[in-house]
């Protein structure tokens, strides 16, 4: 197997390498529940939008994954009404946790400050934020496509926070939300 | 960030690492489609599922996905029906290809074996293979959810072959089907 | 208005009209079901159709259904596997349930034979079957618009059997499917 | 058959009894689309619900109805934006288009309103107003539901205006819209 060959050549040693080759090593993830776009339903009776409950159990279920997950809902909040200390509490979160690998869902539109906060200081843990364009519940939704990202990067990636949206994943310091034409995209690292 | 200061210590000089702390040197995915569950819809005249086109272009579209990549179908067939020479034309394919980094659909009974066939022979490359358990057309299919977890292991993991499924990313040396319960799941090196 | 204006023109005394002119006398139906696309899911074991249990339900809070409806699982099979002593069950059923106005879900194929032995049969009742094309569970079935159809034709044509397909209701005696199309039309009345 | 034995008897003459016992005169339906729940559309850049096109055509699609209906776009407006001058074009309309058999798309705000507004005015037609609490393009919409039973309506009801939400058909005088609720109800006639 290419594997086992090529990667003691390029010395990987991470959690990730070993837990590929072996099953009982599958490491558990905690997924952190902000809120955003991601979950948010429509109410029938105002014709606006809510928040009810999360939606990555259901998620989860129809993606009949079977990886070692706990979720928790730490907020469920528009991510414009994110506040620094809604951000600390989340980095608080990330650094209580037992879990090494962490996915939050969080609204896309201040995703990227957020995992600015939380780039500089968390250590020792692989952090994956992702959100959805358009909510779950809804037919069109990207969120379940972005949900199977994020538990991917965050299995493989080494240690950092990381935004995963539109298929790919950025590092915390290198990332923007073009409101415009509503898609993330990399900046070069400022300095 | 953490992520200058740790991987050096690792030295974890893949293509991936660059490729997430720049943009343009993303780099392009092909999709080989061979078929499968994955592609499978229903004919309302005949009450029977069979093969029209591949749906991975939807599902892109539908996860907002802005990676470069190229979607080439193979063949269409379910994967009991896969040959040793449908399988060899699936890496000779591989082989051909420009890309390094390959997703391929598969049905899910004979991923596995596919997946062996290729894992010996194929260097150089990342090949991960995925499929649905539920056609994509049906309400409840993990067919996205997979698309997501295929393409984010095939952009961070190693060269070698691997099966995305249930969330979770099996060497090819090590998975096979437990076709009573529908899951994948880890089996030890044989041998 | 134009409702009293017109009607006693045209005499029309049903029970329809006066239902329509007061809330306590809306007339409650009944739901039979047999089967059909309509119930059938898919199993992701198998890669198989089968059936499970009635999605009536699921169909009438859906389409937020007001209506007095009482659902009854009669049978659950393929339509094709209907039997003459299947059909006498259904017709003794809508003998015997209390209620004068009643929509039957039942497989597409065989669907006018069952209605043309209900229709000479059966007296003092509205009964309209109904199905669909594509089963409820899948992204494109037709069933939820047929059951709209029937239950709003159950409730306003007079007594006798209907198939309700295709947006369009047919008396039992003048319809037939049109398998390679996959559309019911309408049939000279044979005699 | 029932059919001929008992219409005779009630004199029910009205065109509905002929085109269900002949294929040829299958009337003509017109589809008025006024806009309302049942067209909006989730903008992903804004959050906000718009208007792009009306979804009618695709939802006939879906149902496979073969009546003959032409759809036809009034205007694109929230029905608590509708207007007097909005609700005497619809009447306008609806007196000169050919057809004898017309759907109204309709927010369900208002909707009762413009029911009041054509119901006195409108004679020799048989009008359905219908819409959805929810956007057919999310997931839960009842709005296929909700056209499929107005079709069905307008078919086999005599002249004069209606609205039909939750299954049931109101007479234009005798509605209203239980906003608390979100549904809709029989009130007694006002004087």
């Amino acid at each position: 197997m290419n594997f086992r060959r090529t990667l003691p050549e390029i010395r990987c040693l991470s959690p990730v390498c070993l837990m590929l080759a072996s099953d009982p090593t599958m490491q558990p993830i905690r997924i952190l529940v902000t809120g955003g776009t991601f979950d948010k339903e429509y109410n029938e009776l105002t014709g606006e939008l809510f928040f009810q409950r999360t939606h990555a159990g259901d998620m989860l279920r129809l993606g009949r994954c079977l990886l070692k997950v706990e979720i928790e809902t730490l907020m469920m909040i528009d991510s414009l009404h994110m506040t620094d200390a809604g951000r600390h509490l989340i980095l608080e979160r990330c650094r209580g946790v037992p879990e090494n690998r962490i996915v939050i869902t969080h609204g896309t539109d201040t995703m990227p400050e957020t995992a600015a906060v939380l780039g500089p200081e968390l250590k020792g843990k692989t952090v994956v934020l992702t959100g959805a364009m358009v909510p779950y519940t809804f037919g069109s939704s990207d969120g379940l496509f972005n949900l199977g990202t994020a538990l991917a990067f965050v299995q493989t990636l080494p240690e950092g926070v990381y935004v995963a949206m539109n298929g790919r994943c950025f590092s915390w310091h290198s990332v923007r939300k073009d409101k415009k034409r509503g898609i993330f995209e990399a900046v070069p690292r400022s300095r």
